[in-house]
Order: structure tokens, then C-alpha cells, then sequence
């Protein structure tokens, strides 16, 4: 045996995540390892929390990241919020609601689905309907931004009428923190996680998560114990909690947390609001590029995410092997449809460090040589 | 709100993890991020099997790394293989043993705790009796190298005496692999886990995982279903499998995974006995120096594990200030006490890359130094 050393291509990556990375992220994520309870570190990771906060819109004191990805934040916010035998209603849009609705059942919880199609957002009559045939319900579980379908539902309104029916939320902001608005607070979301390698433009393996007060007092208040101990928030909370002594609960993925506090500076410096016109405008371009070259949008415009493009192949072209041509080609890769639009759609991503006017170009320019060539 | 990027300074890693990374891993973490589905990636993936399979002195087709820290790993092999109601063995002798207790509480299974003293080994004979005495147990977990104490326990008789029962086995080597003799094979043993932050001087987030046959026939044969999704390996499976098309479970730690494929090169080329001959050697050069300078060992020479040193300090010195004086004056961590030795004894790692002379060297003359002033 001999295995030699992994040397990966540069690739443009315009999937649905992991997203193209900032040199500089790269660079401070390979900066010398300290102990997770180093003094500096922790420094750091009381400098990463504001920086969560700001993303998040949040003065949620507990905001952190989850020390692997963005599923296991999904499984956070289950695991700990919701109890044997508790009411879950789950909005069912795309293949990441089916995950909550797993996710549900795994924790002895009781799902009411609400379904919507594929590509639309979840219908806020739907769900007010489910709430008024369900008093008893506690918590309300829906995805801002369906990276399956790229459909965007609007967190505001459901977070409304969550907060009218006297229940919690729990959001997958997976993939809109730092590509579209996510205002925490102001929408009165209870749960919300995310994950690094998205609009974030971070490498993959952290969760970035916070939980209202609401949030934490629902799982203070739980009669049952925590299924996972991994998960266990409030043993997690130990560690990041800034009063005092940190104790130890698992060793953080420390050169992870480097990288991310750097990809959270660069949204810190860009600002929110121009990051989220810059996915816009990024958009934009590419829709029009695609549309003259005769592609159908899956989500209608009204819902559409400027940050994950799904959009439907001509029909007829073997799509493997033009993704395939892509990357052997011009080391650019797109994703291909997941669940019900797989084979149908594909997916391209302009998220975070990825919505760059030179990566648009590539792809279109990419796109229409290799379609004109079949 | 203004924070600027994080410069850590180039610290000399001897506590019980993170240990010390070779530049070649740091390097191999920043190359650029490709997709988790890339084709490049997967061949990187099949390698990674090999290598760890190499570590774990194992041919099980089932060795992966989890993407996410050591108590994500030994959770794994809980919630896989412990069903409700089953009767599980734990040996107790340190903190993870305890906290393996939990794990299985968590899964709903029946703990049964067999305890050794902290620093002691565990008692081959304890076990016997409580095998004898619980023919209904169906799994022996123990903790191979404990790395609150320094104690290594007889992995092999324990895997054998499993095996005349006919049972299965979860062993933590998270401090083992790489540092001290494994064969997993060999010594029959079922559900292993490791740490990346340990002996195999990679950074902390991932938990390299073995599965023999009998663990898979175990998972497979499960009436209940895994109460973790994130963690449930038989849907992780699918993404790591070598045959044919790689299902999507959730996104791949992609550069850490780098970084492990590059730490497990690093071991391949020195040679597993060369490894466990170094940490040794290193051992035996640290131990002399600190008994010359009156330090006390925790646990017994024949039980000592060469990778973590616990010592006794001095009674009556402040071993926090101490500390802290070596890693503002040296750049220099080593460990506190954990659990019974916290306030009592420190612990200094000799893992991995961290295995050096020089590190032997620095660590020997830093304490005379710091202690004589006092």
C-alpha cells in the first residue's frame, strides 16, 4: 500500500454547497491549531458569537456554532425542543421538510404535515389551517429556504403566526443566513440553524445555531431527558457561555471556527444588506443568461431564491455527462435535482463567496458552448 | 461592531488533544474545497477507507470517519447498535467510561456498570463476573485508553472474553489508535471509534469508526429504528460506500477530511510499529526527567500509557498559574486534571506529531524552570 498525498483542482463551485471560499477563509483555516480551551481561543469564540448574532440578527445569548453539519443542527433544534408524544406541525416543500418530519419521529414526536408542492413556498393558509385543527400543537417546523427546490417561504408570516397561536419555531435557515433577509428577532423565530458552507461561504462541518429565550425555556422546562448527549444544548451551553469558567463537554473543531469567524468578518465588512443585494443582482445576471438560452425556472419569480437556481434541463441531453463536461472541462460545478426533480432540474448555486460576476460568466459562457456543441 | 481576523499563535500542543499538527496536515486542510460528490473527492474518500482500515489493523468494509468530534463517534456506535431494553456491560474507570453510561441511558438501554478504581485498568476478572452474572447482555463497551487518567486497559483479553460469552463489543480508542498497539481484527473486537485530534496528530472534528460484520448483522437486524438521524450509519452507508453511485446523506467536512487523509499518510509512511515504537521512546525520555524532578505517576508503569502522562504536581502549588505561565512564557499546553484528578494531577501528551524530542525537551526544562522559581 501507497497512497500519496491529495492535491484537488481549483473548482468554481456553483452547486448547492459546499460554495466557492474566500482565499482568506482558506488561509485562516490553516492557521496553527490552539487548545479548545486556550485562553485566545476562547477569545475568539466569544468574537464568533457577535459575529453568529449580527448574521443572525439575533441578541439571542445562546448562539453558536454546532461542531458539525447543518443536519446535525437540524437534529439539534429536534432532539432538544421537542419531547415524546409533542404536536410537530412540519411544512413539506422539498426534500429538507421530509428531513424535519424524520427528525420528528426519531424524537417520539407526532408530525402534522402540511404539504405544498415542489418549488412552492409554504402556503401560510395551509398552515394556519393545520394550527387552528391542531390547539394542541407546540411547535411549528419549516425550511426559509429549500435548497432542493430553491423556493423561498416567508419566515416572517409564519413566524407571526406561530407567535398568534402561542407555539415555537423552528427554522432551517441552512441556506439563507447571509443570502437573503433572516431577521431573527424582529420575526420572533425560536430555533433557527444553519450551516457553514452555504451563503456563509465557510468549509462544510459546522452548524451555525441560536435558540430564543422562549426556546430555552421549553427545554429547561422538559420532563423527558435529551436522546443525544452530543446534542445535549444545554450541556453544549457550558462551553460557549461566556460567564466564567468554560467546561469541557467535546474538543471544538478548532481550525473549523478559525475559518468561519473569518467568513463571518467578511460579512461583517461587506454588510448584510449589501451581501443580500450583491446575491440579487448576481441573480439577475445569470437569470437572464439562462432564459435567453431558453431555460424554465422551477420556482415562479415571486418566491424564487437569487442564491440556488433550479432550473429545468431541455429535455433529450444526457445531464450527467454535461455536468460531467463541466467539471473536466472548466472545473465548474453545478448540482444536479434532488428528489422529485431529479433528472428533471439542475441546480445552480450562487451562494455567498460564489456570487461573483467572473463565476457567472463562466457558467454561462460554459453552459451555452456545451449545449451548442450536442 | 469592528473584529478582525483571528492570528492564533504557534502553540506546543502537549495536553490530552488537540496534539500537535504537522504543517503537511495544516497545508492538506487549505488546498481548495471541492464537492462532496465530486469524482476526485469519492477516489479521495476510497483512499481515506484504506488508510484507515490500515490504522485500525482491520479489513471491515464498514471504517469511515464521522463528521463530527469523538463523542459523536462513540454516540454513533450507541444509538446503532444499542436497541431499547438491552443490557449493556459498561466498564468504568475514568470519564468516558461514565459517559458511555450515559450513552446508553440515552438509547434506552440497561446500563451495567462495572467499576475500577480511577488510574487502574479494568478488571479483566470484574468483567467476567458480570458477563457470568448478566447472560442477557448483549454488548461490552469499554474505554481502551482512558484519556482522563492515562490508564490503558487489555482491549484484546476483553475483546476474547467477549467473544466466549457471545457478545458484541464498543471500544473507545480515542487516544489509542495510532499511539499504542490496535488490531481490531485480530482482537475480534466489533464497534471501535477514535478521535482525529489524538495520536493521529490531525485536527479535532472527525471520529474515525469501525463496523465488523457482526455490528452490521447487529444494526441490520434491529427491530427498532436509530434514534438519530444524523448518526444513523446505515443511510450514512450509502454516501460512503464504494459500489456505484453515492447517495447524498448531508455534506462531507471536505478539508478536514484533507487533513485526515494527509495525517494517515503521514503514519502509513512511518510505519504503525514505528509510531507505537516513538510514543514509547518519547515516553520513557519524559518519565525520566519528571520522576528527577520528584513527579508522581497516577497510574501503575504496567498500565501506563506512554501517549498520556497524568503526574501528580506538587502538593500545595498553583497549578493554574503554573499553566498558564507555560503557555504565556513557552507557548506551551499541557493538560489539567479531569473529573477525581481534577486539582490533583496534570496531563502531559505525548501524541502523535507532538511525540518529539524537542517537544520532551521543551516541556522538561519549562517545568524545572517555572517550578524552581516558585
Amino acid at each position: 500500500m501507497s497512497i500519496e498525498s491529495f492535491y484537488p483542482p481549483r473548482r468554481i463551485l456553483m452547486g448547492p454547497g459546499p460554495s466557492d471560499i474566500s482565499h482568506r477563509v482558506l488561509q485562516a483555516l490553516s492557521r496553527p491549531t490552539v487548545g479548545h480551551l486556550d485562553p485566545l481561543f476562547i477569545g475568539m469564540m466569544d468574537e464568533l458569537k457577535v459575529l453568529l448574532q449580527y448574521a443572525f440578527q439575533t441578541k439571542n445569548a445562546f448562539t453558536i456554532a454546532v461542531s458539525a453539519p447543518g443536519s446535525a443542527g437540524m437534529e439539534a433544534c429536534f432532539v432538544n425542543m421537542v419531547e415524546p408524544g409533542d404536536k410537530v406541525i412540519i411544512c413539506r416543500n422539498g426534500v429538507f421538510g421530509e428531513r424535519m418530519r424524520e427528525n420528528v419521529v426519531r424524537c417520539g414526536g407526532k408530525p402534522i404535515v402540511v404539504d405544498d408542492e415542489w418549488g412552492a413556498p409554504v402556503s401560510i393558509d395551509k398552515v394556519e389551517q393545520a394550527l387552528k385543527e391542531n390547539p394542541d400543537a407546540k411547535i411549528l417546523a419549516f425550511v426559509h429556504a429549500e435548497t432542493s427546490t430553491g423556493a423561498l417561504s416567508d419566515a416572517q408570516e409564519l413566524g407571526a403566526l406561530a407567535k398568534r397561536f402561542g407555539i415555537l419555531t423552528i427554522v432551517d435557515a441552512v441556506t439563507s443566513l447571509g443570502g437573503v433577509p433572516l431577521l431573527v428577532d424582529e420575526w420572533q423565530l425560536d430555533a433557527v440553524y444553519s450551516g457553514s458552507q452555504k451563503c456563509l461561504s465557510c468549509v462544510p462541518g459546522l452548524s451555525p445555531l441560536t435558540f430564543s429565550p422562549a426556546a430555552i425555556e421549553k427545554i429547561q422546562s422538559r420532563s423527558t431527558p435529551i436522546q443525544s448527549w452530543f446534542l445535549d444544548q444545554s450541556l453544549v451551553l457550558g462551553y460557549w457561555s461566556g460567564d466564567g469558567k468554560r467546561s469541557y463537554h467535546h474538543t471544538a473543531p478548532v481550525n473549523s471556527l478559525y475559518a468561519l469567524h473569518e467568513a463571518l468578518i467578511l460579512l461583517q465588512n461587506e454588510g448584510l444588506e449589501m451581501a443580500w443585494r450583491r446575491h440579487q443582482n448576481m441573480h439577475d445576471v445569470l437569470k437572464l443568461g439562462l432564459e435567453m438560452m431558453g431555460f424554465k425556472f422551477v420556482v415562479d419569480a415571486r418566491y424564487r431564491l437569487p442564491q440556488l437556481n433550479a432550473v429545468y434541463f431541455p429535455q433529450g441531453i444526457d445531464e450527467a455527462t454535461i455536468r460531467r463536461q463541466l467539471l473536466d472541462t472548466y472545473n465548474l460545478e453545478i448540482g444536479a435535482g434532488l428528489g422529485e426533480l431529479a433528472g428533471k432540474a439542475w441546480r445552480i448555486g450562487l451562494m455567498g463567496y460564489g456570487a461573483r460576476e467572473e463565476n457567472v460568466a463562466l457558467c454561462l459562457h460554459a453552459l451555452d458552448t456545451i449545449l451548442h456543441k450536442e
